[in-house]
């Protein structure tokens, strides 16, 4: 009887990385799309367990965000003007926007008493007369106090969430590594922050038939290094195709049968923030290139005693020969 | 002489847990209910020591934060009103809210004017006039610069918490795994962000007889994975039964006997806030079932190139036949 | 040639701690008081270099914090009032406090009035005219802006920050455990909140003859478990001593000679905030009791299928006899 | 066939570092510099690639960051006051700045109104009148919004970033340890407040010629201790010359020729916020000094049971020989 392979002893076992097993082979299928999003559609997760309000108001774009916050704004004003019209003629002292007798006159210097009042300026050449405006006023400024507080939160959540932009090159290659070959792609920090202690993953995807049923097995590969302390220039990502990697003896062809697909996530530190950044993203088979090597990122320094580089030299390859593949011995 | 076990030595070492080891079977005891409550009663924590205001004020539901928040806004508005009224008829210039003789009216002017005080809108068609008005103004006005810092800070401190919500299947199983059995259960994220570097850890609580007394056990369960990277679908958590499990050659009324539990710990990285959430649950010996394994959880792809699942079938079982179980050789 | 001790291969091996290893024995000293402070105090660490004012504002009693907003507060008015005063009779329309000729009606008015203004309350009642008075305005208006963003910033960090509330038994103990004797003492959670995660490290100080000088060693002590997946109720922490321990063999006497100090840090995973709290104290010889161990802390369950703990026993001791001390064979 | 080393196999592998290994030696090059920062210069990164807006506006210095503010502030009131002056005579009530008649008398009446607007301070002897006026208003009323919240949460961020302030030695020395000799620098915390957990990587930098290519090295030093628990005081960091270690048998002569560069990463919890902080900073060959120790830092402690420390001391050094270097038996 055999123990199961435990990860901190088999560096290469194979995990379920959450998107199962039984997904049948589809070469038009990728697990994660280049700009990192998931290709998964998740059903049945019931009313209220879906995205919570919070996630929801961080993760929609700005022009979403702004255009639900001036919506809600002018709602609540309008809402208010009519209630204030419904005051009465008497409830709010002050001069007319459009005259006397003009239809929408009350209406509009209602609803702009309500803006300075959720606004908490408060001009005052309108004012509120009698219990029910002025009752109106009291919930009007309590609605003020959560809504500033749930704006001034949300924008600076907003602001300050924590996002690595991280270029990887478009393609990953199989290049000549010492001796040997090895699988590799190329990332860098695309944005003039210091990233600290980066690490990268990289799991192998693929479809392997077992028992007839096709199933999709993940690995992780072990690679050179996993973690950098600087992550200052380029960092060439390394897999040695030894003989225990999964890749060892294989052809591009076999790639495209298996449906092969390598995910990778990228996880570091931002020195402004000293807050951990996450980037994901995948190579499918027809992104990988075999017999390449990439050309060097670094240009003349700009100056004496600094290192320069170019990061839109990220993807650029030259061809390299392989090593002839070895057998194990 | 031996040395004790260390925990990275033996991982199947028990642990304390806090829970202590003196506890008394019982068979009604759960320690962690299905929600992820502890079922402890702590007491003589002394006056101060127990729950800090900030900690209640952001554990409380949003009904009775609301509550609270309005209640000491009238409470505040009304004392200043009592203070307004108290300073005489000449402190507040301005017209009167029911005209002038109504008992109410003087105190409903001050409560309205201290509303826009403290709210900072300050119509201004009622002034504070004379050095106790304004001296009542001033304290109102430090009041409110530290009542909007606080309730700001709350508001946002409780939209932010950061919280995941794991469905954990109904029941946990006793199901064929390889050429052995597991100990099995499915989990999953049940909102539409993305959680990264799952981990679980999964405890065995149960009573022993050890010199006449019952004292209750934990064993941290050896698992097939201990952490996934992405937890996009589904994760089935498998503890593998080998003979080296404390749970070999157990059946169910093993279990009953010993009144066990399992009491599950799941943490990962929110991708949303690149910030860790915590979930937890438990399986009393009455929720596992003997001799049955998950249906499949995906679906059809909803369109080419995506992947399916429908959460709402994460507690559906069909009965599994579990292979004999082997003897230690 | 021998390779120097490595942490991670002896885990007993001498740690440096900060606190150098020069330090001359001295059985006053403390290097941890009981209230987690440090017994440590620094010179010529430069004009701007000691406290960031923002640990500064941060790390102060309420009391302190208050006064000082106020402080400052008031003496930003006070500031502004001068300021209004000296752009003449002119600049500032509006009733006055005391009366025409009253000698400080003209800077009490000036006073509130900036109240009003710095308060962003604008009643209007008073009002600036000519360009000085209204050029303090505009002043004024961005000072407001900045403070409030940093009160609101501070009083939310103050009441936000993450914190433990640990409470430790007053003593440590040498009590027998399995069969031979172990250093133990207890700890629990003194706030009603979860903590999760939670993990020990306890150094052994003390001070030894070498070459002629006494020096402070420092050495970590393996412990019974170093982490607990969850901290409900207390939580026992135990140094078995082993023949390995730096304890075994010695005794009280031994203690007393060698100053020692048992340094004690705590962290974990506060489940509300998911954010990560220390709390720190240690054990001098006089605080140690040799052959005792703790009482029971938990008490009859409140109610059926609950555990019951009374925290105000976690001091408890009662005599127990310790097993004699093995040789090494 | 070799498998590749793996870090956790090889403490010694060379690291890339995200600094590459294709760059020339320089001897006028230095990879960090004293202050922390990288002499490194990135192209490519494209228009929106570079800093965001967020981690530029965090990252500015606080005269720039006011200043910006202040701009901005006027700018916008400026503008405001434009369109209140374009709307006609009769879009504001209320007293003129300078009289009736002066050129910029309309101009001002409307900039201040607008700062009072903006303020959400709203006097009222200057008002709004008619429809556009109003509409300006309402513009200006939900822009405070947004800037209130950004500037509030700016400022908090800026205050709250967490950083560390280390004092490093002046120079990095070659002293006696043990029975050999050590490659040491020192290091304290140059604020008040308490550093826990802290751990240092220090990685040697080198040009090696390796099939006529000169290529920069990168190996992780070993260290004497890569972690302490506290950092109250001054930590010496060791780097043992073992025969393992890279330095072994190297002259002051050798170091220059390779243009070695030592770079310092120290992590570690700043006990106020619980929060990670990092700091950085390198030592270049010119900046080693063969045989000598670091002088004590302890001075007479300041009252009876505390520790003394003088933190202006932890550059001084004195002179050592060093042992004879062994070589490899």
């Amino acid at each position: 009887m055999t123990t199961p392979p435990r990860p901190d002893i088999d560096p290469n076992a194979a995990r379920d990385l959450g998107f199962g097993t039984r997904v049948a082979g589809n070469s038009l299928l990728r697990l994660i799309n280049k700009d990192g999003s998931f290709n998964v559609v998740r059903r049945g997760l019931g009313a209220g367990a879906a995205l919570s309000p919070y996630h929801a108001l961080i993760s929609m774009t700005w022009r979403s965000f702004i255009l639900l916050v001036l919506g809600v704004y002018f709602a609540i004003n309008a809402l208010f003007a009519a209630m204030y019209v419904a005051c009465g003629p008497g409830a709010l002292a002050g001069p007319p926007i459009y005259g006397v007798g003009h239809p929408l006159s009350d209406f509009l210097r209602a609803f702009f008493f309500s803006i300075e009042t959720f606004g908490t300026i408060g001009y005052g050449h309108v004012s509120p007369l009698g219990l029910n405006a002025n009752v109106l006023v009291t919930i009007e400024s309590v609605i003020t106090l959560f809504g500033v507080a749930l704006t001034t939160g949300l924008v600076f959540a907003r602001f300050s969430r924590p996002t690595a932009r991280i270029a990887y090159s478009h393609n990953a290659i199989v290049a000549p590594y010492r001796d040997i070959s090895g699988f590799m792609f190329r990332c860098a920090n695309a944005r003039n922050n210091q990233l600290l202690d980066v690490s990268v993953r990289v799991l192998f995807s693929r479809v392997e038939v077992k028992d007839g049923n096709r199933t999709r097995q993940f690995t992780v590969l072990p690679l050179e290094f996993e973690r950098v302390t600087f992550f200052t220039l380029s960092w060439t990502v390394v897999h040695p195709i030894t003989p225990d990697s999964p890749l060892f003896g294989m052809s591009f062809d076999d790639l495209v049968q298996m449906d092969a697909e390598f995910l990778v996530l990228l996880s570091g530190t931002d020195e402004t923030f000293a807050q951990t950044v996450h980037s994901q993203t995948s190579y499918k088979h027809d992104e990988i290139i075999w017999g390449a090597k990439f050309k060097p990122i670094f240009v003349e320094a700009p100056k004496t005693g600094t290192i320069g580089m170019d990061l839109s030299r990220i993807h650029e390859l030259e061809a390299a020969e392989l090593p002839p593949m070895k057998t194990v011995s």
